[in-house]
């Protein structure tokens, strides 16, 4: 099979720092262009708009799709009326309803949508799947405390409506949890904390349960200087598992179990190249229905104004 | 077909002025209990809890459950897990994620679960939806403004969390609005104020469109006082429609096409004994989740506090 010929759309730090190298590195691609208002990716065609791109590039098979989640909807759509695959980097969109439709285009056009979760392909992940598959779990609380102003600074979008704020990073947690445990949640209980002068949250404490009544909490925390925790614990009947690090390391009872390099990117465009292979498309928004239900079930607060 | 069984859970004002008038006047029924915290049915056997009352009376075969949304997971999940088939009113859970796992239970159990939306049997629905897949479609504004003191005094679980605030008669606008529309469609932007003393808004401004860029605009206000509006006007090729009174009375060009007395329970009972007899679930969660779009993507504007 000849190579998928992939486009970049929204290039940008993500871009630079993960879907070129992991592209680079993978033979089932070929990069032949990209388009971005701002950015430009050396050695290939470059444009200003996906609509350009499309006219003028017309051996592009698949597109990834890079931009904020605000405009990832209308590049979409646009790609997958020209007949072309869709890579959607996370989360897949600013609505659920939107990203809805776009599978339902895929699906009658016999195209394939990735709504792409990487830390779902963090390198000791399915490690965790299987313990937690093996035991009973009691409880699990997700710690996820990151300093913005280190990871996203002046990234203004972020905060806008439909930014998600510190869901952003995490909704990267929920999609692993949302993998790795053995029946689906939901929220009962979410408080989430906007600062004064911002439309999406720098905080949120969430109570999640499942239909065995499991007791499953998350800390979202944006505030967080010094350390950085990217954690899921659960106590089990086998003992604590602790998924450190976004799920690059794995530890029970202490004793750590895996710790690899982490590839989430190459394992993205694998599994791409699998789906575009395959003809089918692999959509799963658990992880953003949870964050929408956080929004539509949480209690607001009001915090001090944030500053860049 | 002997009748079915059923029993009522969360007996209040909507209970009294729709459920149990359907009910007696349909000959698929026989209500035979009741469970509440407080309200008792008369001439039947009334229990506490769902749980006394299921296993007080063998019997039943389904459940309508009409407490407040925040409550309604776990009533759901005990009726299926005893083998009930499952009636919820509107809205259908207090999340998303919730309802996606009561229809996963339902269908592992092969019972029948319906998601209701009285506004959807609203009288002259169909007649709209019929009109607008004959003509095209240029423009839809919704206008869904109501004096909550007057139609839900003193209702403390609805401007909870999760009471979903002027959502909670919004959402029988979406369920109208996503029923006769030909497509699906998503929000772009929304405005949500919530008074200052309050965890859910009073008030809703908000823009959808549809993959055609249909334009889709919907107003909904708690603090209407005089005139009540719950309409819906469509700009069309073949003229001005306007779909009034919460979807009683339909109009084109100012010439009354139809104006018939509403029979919405009736109708969604008939519905339910219709899936039960089937087999079937009808489970359409499109207005809960155009609900948490909006919550999501939403700007939160805050407005003064709101007192009974």
């Amino acid at each position: 099979m000849s190579p998928i010929n992939i486009a970049i759309v929204g290039v940008g730090k993500i871009v630079r720092d993960q879907h070129l190298p992991a592209i680079a590195a993978n033979s089932d691609y070929k990069l032949i262009a990209a388009a971005s208002r701002h950015g430009v990716v050396d050695g290939i065609d470059n444009f200003k708009s996906i609509e350009a791109m499309l006219e003028a590039v017309p051996a592009i098979d698949a597109v990834s799709l890079c931009m904020p989640p605000q405009y990832r909807y209308a590049a979409a759509h646009t790609a997958l009326q020209a007949g072309k695959h869709v890579f959607l980097e996370k989360p897949p969109g600013a609505t659920l309803s939107e990203v809805a439709d776009l599978q339902a285009l895929a699906d009658s056009k016999g195209l394939s949508l990735f709504a792409s979760w990487h830390s779902r392909y963090a390198p000791a992940v399915e490690e965790a799947k299987a313990f937690l598959a093996s035991t009973k779990i009691n409880s699990v609380q997700v710690i996820w405390k990151e300093d913005v102003r280190h990871w996203h600074p002046n990234q203004e979008w972020i905060w806008a409506a439909g930014g998600l704020g510190v869901f952003d990073p995490g909704i990267n947690a929920l999609s692993i949890v949302t993998h790795i445990l053995p029946k689906q949640l939901f929220i009962t209980a979410a408080t989430l904390e906007f600062p004064e002068n911002r439309d999406a949250p720098i905080a949120a404490s969430i109570t999640f349960r499942d239909a065995d009544a499991l007791p499953v909490s998350a800390e979202f925390d944006w505030r967080q200087t010094g350390h950085q925790s990217w954690d899921i614990i659960a106590e089990t009947d086998a003992g604590r598992m602790v998924l450190a690090e976004g799920g690059a390391k794995l530890s029970i009872n202490g004793e750590l179990r895996k710790d690899t390099p982490e590839r989430e990117y190459p394992a993205l465009y694998e599994r791409f190249a699998e789906i575009v292979k395959a003809g089918k498309s692999d959509v799963d928004l658990a992880p953003l229905r949870h964050v929408a239900d956080a929004f539509m079930l949480g209690k607001r607060k009001f915090v001090e104004a944030f500053h860049d």
